[in-house]
């Protein structure tokens, strides 16, 4: 029986409940956003004790689909003050599942001053004082938690940016090979993990099963339609196996839509310089892997395995994200620079997107010159060592653009834009807007359509259809970020109905339901209308559902266009 | 014939304009926030060209009512990202007043880099290069201009914290003896004024006269009367001008509602080191003056000057509100510290409540501890010149308490409370948790009835009638904060009828109006509805009138009480 795990750091109990009949249904994004609105004050201080974490992996968990181990964390953001929902690959998630834990409820807060790790198994869930890895990054806390608990469990786990209670702090969750690369990155939850005085979560699977199927047969049907429009679709059997997700920067710098210093221009002179194609001849030439899947299950293997000059380990292969937050947006165009600041990302535990709009915010501000790789190195460094300078840094893009004052800051919600510049890429410009989560991509990825043509096609730079296209994203995308599989599935999905047909299938043979297609789109909708509920609650309102003001006046080359989709419309996003 | 006078920072212009009719009978905070209503784009960046910065004398501007020299600043604040409306002392409000200067509309922002005054005259309105002042504090920069413009001129200027867009810079306004001791302190608006370019604004009177009068004879008795009523209450007549304001340190420390080390306790077991009463010893046996206006025509008198140790000038007098942020706040109980900060907030043009709550919260956050008087003056001078940490500090107590991951920050809708805490002096919390202007206690004074028995008596440790008494106060505020006349003039007004009908008599007389008490209570609606729409059009909602959680969960030594006006009754303060 799957059960929730109810642990607070007040008293330090740690309690399994029977799952309520009202989230029997739910799991992953869809669980964790109703539990913070059922139980969060949308008003609670989000570092405080009233604030709630919540880990829980998705519907498909413990199951043989593809992709299917991804995790969710939600609670009051620290970073936006709204709800929030950081999805992280890794293990964790499909040991939670195999361990029947539906959710972990993380409450209260431990005495300051001390630290603890939850150990969860077969035969245990378990608080222990964990004062020893106090101050300790996440490779050496993954180190040291591995020596204990052994290599065949998966460690949650935040770094010394989630003990400071800063608030672009991640939390990490260890790959196959128990390296802390993936991370529920945006929003600040390392900072609510940290203010709980919890620095780790070890998850051993140790004698677990998958989980149980209603119908097998039809389970096993569906999970190889599935798995066959996977391997089908160019981009999840080709694009993203080959280049990983920085196969966007050459497309998205053809495109005019690449971020470049700080949002003053769509295009990088040196894109090619920091593309996937160029990785992946640094990985293959050094020896590295140019293709690795973030978890067991994984048959896209987006990522890869990135080896320094001298051959030995760095960092997984850095993310587009992280290519562009610190490569393009700060106008750096060395991919060892790059590879160096995610490794200190992940280790320190910061959200690579926030952090690289720091620095480039930080740059515009005169703190550094644009393209000087050594001196973000430096700077981020100091945000593990808890500088002054480092601290403002890991708070975000916000707080560093008011310190400096700076008078472009590409926020929305208070959370940094990914790298995609709404002014050429309107439909996730929209998203942006309006996304319950703050300036995000993943809530609604309309880049399929603006420029990837994957799920029709929408001229990326007119305000026509932009908000049609994200709203049905944005309700796809919770309803998949329910699942647990990963949110490149979309791409099959929004081409290939087999590919959507095969996800309810799977969740129908897993739990002996009948969801239709259309029910899975209802899920998403009544997930997204509880986040907005929660951020209501919250004090927002349509005025934060609006991009900052540079965006309307300032026109992006080469195209020099601004966001031009009228405020009445995108008040329309979440007509439904 | 009153103009109003627009100047452009883009295209260096300045413009005579006359007074469209629905501003005729506006003055002060009326006007201000009206054009800002009017004018500013709720959404726009506050430190980007599309602010503006409003400055208006009062509706008795360049009369002989007593204390009717006060200047509005308004616009939209770059703390509170809402309407802000800051109330300064000196003699710029009077020589505005006397040049016919309605209101000066500044708009645009001038080329990065370059840094301009603004000169007034009776003959001139010129806007010229100032480079030369760039970097300057206050008292050099006023020194600089007095050689120029001499003595008889007023002088508006900002410091190093305008010129670096920090979010608590405020602007400076000369006193008689031309020093830079008077503030429109609170939301920024420094940077406001520095995101323009905009250094100084010399406001020279030569050759002006006072206002022209409807009725002189009028006048002359409503005036009379008036000032029979400030020189009968022993408040005005007695308590300010003995000891100041700072006469209130005794009293809300034995009320226990002094906030002390940051907002954790109601009473500081050194007050009497910091109270009036010993201000007044000090200033006294150094020859310093314990009673002096803070403009020509000031007949309270609530000021003073405050030498150092050897006799020579550092300061005014600090008022109760810089006592209480820098001493009792901050655990400080050395005055010659406290005069030190205030000496140095007004140098480099910073709010001192601002600053004097971002010192409590980074003493909370680890940074320096409680009482460390050297580290507080050490820390204020790095903002003047431009450390991070300076930066850090100069921006306000909610970017510093996030930066150092605090998680008591004594913020309402960004802007940090003054010296009364909420859970004891509770009509002000009501005032602090809905007013337009963010945590102010100016905007509606509670403290009168709850603690002075001033207009009646409403217990301060109760919930009940904490809204009426709020409610009533904010909107005689917003009228009298449109007279020109200092707030301190309340007190009567509050206690004796006499006091208020003058007021208006007043106000008739000049205009040849027939404004009875009503229309003044109308008036003061009228601000706060157009207060009101500017920022729910700027995105505050219900939600942001509200208190920070921990004063509803963290009960305040010594009567242990939390703030419990049901936030149902909050959301009935601006039914009228």
């Amino acid at each position: 029986m799957d059960y929730i795990l109810r642990v607070n750091m007040t008293d330090l109990s740690v309690k399994k409940e029977n799952v309520p009949d009202k989230y029997a249904s739910l799991g992953g994004r869809g669980l964790t956003s109703h539990l913070v609105l059922d139980e969060v004050d949308p008003l609670a201080n989000p570092i405080g004790p009233n604030n709630k974490l919540v880990f829980a992996p998705g519907l498909l968990g413990a199951t043989s689909a593809p992709t299917s181990g991804r995790m969710s964390v939600g609670g009051k953001s620290p970073l936006t003050g709204g709800i929030k929902e950081a999805n992280a690959g890794g293990q964790a998630g499909q040991y939670l599942s195999r361990l029947r834990v539906k959710a972990i409820i993380l409450e209260g807060a431990a005495t300051a001053g001390k630290m603890y790790k939850l150990v969860l198994s077969k035969d245990q869930a378990t608080l222990k004082e964990a004062n020893d890895l106090m101050g300790l990054a996440n490779y050496d806390t993954v180190a040291k938690l591995t020596a204990q608990y052994g290599e065949k469990s998966a460690y949650i786990t935040i770094g010394q940016a989630g003990e400071m209670l800063l608030k672009a702090a991640s939390i990490a969750v260890t790959d196959q090979e128990n390296r802390p690369t993936r991370h529920a990155g945006r929003g600040g939850l390392g900072a609510v993990m940290g203010s709980k005085g919890l620095k780790a979560i070890v998850v051993d699977p140790t004698g677990t099963d998958r989980a149980d199927l209603a119908d097998p047969e039809a389970f096993k049907t569906a999970q190889r339609k599935f798995l066959d429009t996977l391997n089908k679709h160019p981009v999840t059997s080709s694009g993203l196996p080959t280049y990983g997700t920085n196969v966007l920067t050459n497309i998205l710098n053809e495109a005019g839509g690449l971020p470049t210093r700080n949002f003053s221009s769509g295009r990088f002179e040196h894109a090619e310089a920091i593309s996937g194609e160029k990785f992946h001849e640094i990985i293959t030439a050094r020896g590295g892997k140019p293709t690795h899947g973030c978890h067991s299950g994984c048959t896209i293997r987006c990522s890869g395995v990135y080896l320094d000059k001298d051959g030995h380990y760095l960092t997984k292969e850095p993310e587009y994200e992280t290519v562009w937050a610190n490569g393009a947006n700060c106008g750096i165009s060395d991919p060892d620079a790059i590879a160096m600041l995610d490794r200190l990302y992940d280790d320190i535990g910061l959200d690579t997107i926030e952090l690289g709009n720091s620095l480039a915010v930080a740059m515009d501000g005169g703190l550094l010159p644009f393209g000087d790789a050594e001196g973000a190195i430096k700077l981020i460094k100091e945000v593990g060592q808890g500088t002054v300078l480092g601290k403002v840094l890991g708070s975000g893009a916000a707080v560093t653009g008011a310190v400096f004052g700076v008078k472009r800051i590409p926020v929305t919600k208070g959370q940094a834009l990914p790298a995609y510049d709404p002014r050429a890429v309107k439909g996730i410009g929209v998203t942006y807007a309006t996304s319950t989560m703050g300036g995000d991509h993943t809530a609604g990825y309309a880049t399929t359509a603006n420029i990837l043509s994957v799920g029709g096609s929408v001229n990326p730079l007119k305000p026509e259809g932009q908000v049609e296209l994200s709203r049905n994203l944005q309700i796809a995308t919770a309803a998949l970020d329910s699942t647990g599989l990963c949110l490149f599935t979309a791409f099959p999905i929004l081409d290939m109905p087999e590919a959507f047909e095969a996800v309810y299938e799977m969740i129908n043979a897993k739990y002996g339901l009948t969801l239709t297609g259309n029910d899975v789109v209802e899920l998403g909708k009544t997930i997204l209308r509880a986040e907005r509920k929660f951020n209501e609650l919250a004090g927002f309102s349509k005025q934060h559902d609006r991009l900052p003001e540079f965006f309307k006046t300032d026109p992006l080359p080469p195209h020099n266009t601004v966001f031009d989709v009228p405020d009445s419309e995108l008040d329309t996003v979440f007509n439904f």
